[in-house]
């Protein structure tokens, strides 16, 4: 197992483009899928480079990135505006700001936090699309502005899963992602959720995002936490949100007939499942990815009115030289959820 | 590898209880899933048995057979009815009927060629329930209306999958399944359907069908063959009839974004897959099993109305004593496709 580098370091400044916007970092939130990459980067370029012949050319796909090149990640950002490029309108310095991570120029798109052009959050400036940028309503905490594209994750995955209300979900694995999807599930009323994660301190998370119940799954399993509280067998839509090889399986297994498992946990691994479980309860897998600008907006709009717990997952603020540290220590479920790097004072 | 015995055997005369029907068997077509169950058949009983723990008690899921007693396999099949229980007014003696593969008693639900107290459809006498059994219409071959339950596999798997016109197809694997599915698309007017399978008479197979293109995927992948069928690129749904570990992930890998895989071949092995390949493209995997009563009943008037080439699979008839041979000769896909099992006089 190689793990990639993590440094500190000085780049170019940034300038804003036709349409482009420059700001400065106020927040960005460490994502598991950098952690992933840090870990399995190597692996997770060759599959993205061998998958990429499958595909038809589409000129709206992301520039991908280059391992021999250095890059800076973070993709859960909030910034203030400093300048505006030609032509941007929606936006003026001075404004407080989130947006999907994602950027264009004459070349193409790029991807914001997994490119070589174009900085990540982890630093302390960006340059963003004036017609991707958010404003942030006013009286909302940048620090909980940028956990937007986070909660959006969960926004969308229940979105997608296509519960309704009557029905009830499983969410395995209460990690920031799991912890988006109870309270998405929960800010459309849709219950009993259980959760289930090994980790106490994750299951405090979760019961804080409103699931109904929890349980570790190394004493009770989920499904029997499931029958005990949803006694009336409502319909049921299985959260996969752990992203390791066998949960998938696991989540098949839970699932009842004609049940519905959705994968919103990114394993980047090959996973072994055995089809025969699918087949004899005639299970949909739905897997999900990211969000949609309106999703996207949504996730916001639920952080400016306050009615989702989903800020109680910030679990710790470092300033950039800690980056690296800070991706050692989520690795401790038990002490930490979120941790935001904080590039400027505000910690 | 452990091939469970087939064997030619007298057993005692099985009778019509209340509700259930005594008939004589005309034909019964030798399906997959049995040949499967020949060669995996004490892996199989192990995860049936391993999985039975997940679902709750359900008085109408099938008592289980054993493998210490014999059981008559064969669950294709069309009968003549020779005698009615008490009870029994939907058919007469002499009715030819064909029926969803179970029956029931004061025991429970019991599996019509998966029992150890019914005989299924490669013998000379079955028991069905009066209330299952469908009269077939007149003019319909009884060996053509045998093919009513491997149709319906094919009705369903369409149906569960939200294929709607203006979709496209691609089929992975030409054996009955697959052709069933082909038939089901072109029956409700869905193309371009392209099938792809290595052999030759398999490939011709799907042609007669209705298929659009047929594709061997050793000399040009399907997904090429697919995108020459559909210029415009239609939403496009992938059906996977091979039922062999790795097909899983090739229909994966085939399915464009937003894609939809359907599952209907029955792998009753582990199966290894990439899980970031559904992620990246939010692939829907939806698994299927069996048919609806419906959906039984579709497939035989699509079959009386002569207007599904799904007759054509037969290629074979073979008397009770040549049944173990013909499972063996079902290994070569160029030698047969379906092979009815004709007890009586009438091949």
């Amino acid at each position: 197992m190689t793990h990639w580098d993590l440094a500190v370091a000085e780049i170019p400044e940034p300038h804003a483009g036709p349409g482009q916007v420059l700001t400065e970092v106020l927040a960005c939130g460490i994502c598991g899928s950098d952690l992933h990459l840090r870990r399995h980067g190597a692996a997770q370029l060759a599959l993205r480079d061998e998958l990429a012949g499958d595909l038809e050319p589409d000129p709206l796909r992301p520039i991908p990135f280059v391992a021999e090149r250095p890059m800076v990640m973070g993709h859960e950002f909030c910034c203030r505006v400093l300048d505006v490029g030609p032509g941007v309108t929606a936006v003026a310095p001075g404004d407080v700001v989130v947006s999907m991570p994602g950027v264009a120029d004459a070349r193409g798109v790029h991807s914001l936090g997994f490119s070589n052009e174009y900085p990540g959050g982890y630093g302390e400036r960006m340059v963003l699309l004036g017609d991707l940028a958010r404003r942030v309503p006013a009286g909302l905490d940048p620090h909980v502005a940028a956990l937007t594209e986070p909660l959006a994750v969960g926004v969308h995955a229940v979105a997608r899963s296509g519960i309704a209300a009557g029905d009830s979900a499983v969410v395995l694995g209460c990690g920031p992602v799991g912890l988006a999807v109870i309270a998405a599930l929960r800010r459309q009323g849709i219950g009993p959720v259980v959760a289930s994660d090994p980790s106490p301190a994750r299951r405090q998370l979760a019961e804080v995002m409103g699931a109904d119940a929890v349980v570790d799954p190394r004493d009770t399993p989920p499904v029997v936490a499931w029958r005990a509280a949803a006694p009336a067998r409502p319909p049921l839509v299985v959260f996969e949100a752990v992203g390791v090889p066998g949960l998938l399986e696991q989540a098949m297994r839970l699932a009842p007939r004609d049940g519905r498992v959705v994968v919103v946990g990114v394993c980047m691994e090959p996973d072994r499942i055995r089809p025969m479980i699918g087949i004899g309860k005639e299970l949909a897998v739905q897997f999900v990815l990211a969000y949609t600008p309106a999703e996207f907006d949504e996730a916001l709009r639920w952080l400016a009115e306050g009615d989702v717990a989903f800020p109680a997952i910030v679990t710790g603020r470092v300033p950039l030289d800690e980056v690296p540290a800070a991706f050692d220590a989520l690795a401790d479920p038990e002490a930490h959820a979120k941790i935001l790097v904080v590039p400027g004072p505000g910690r």
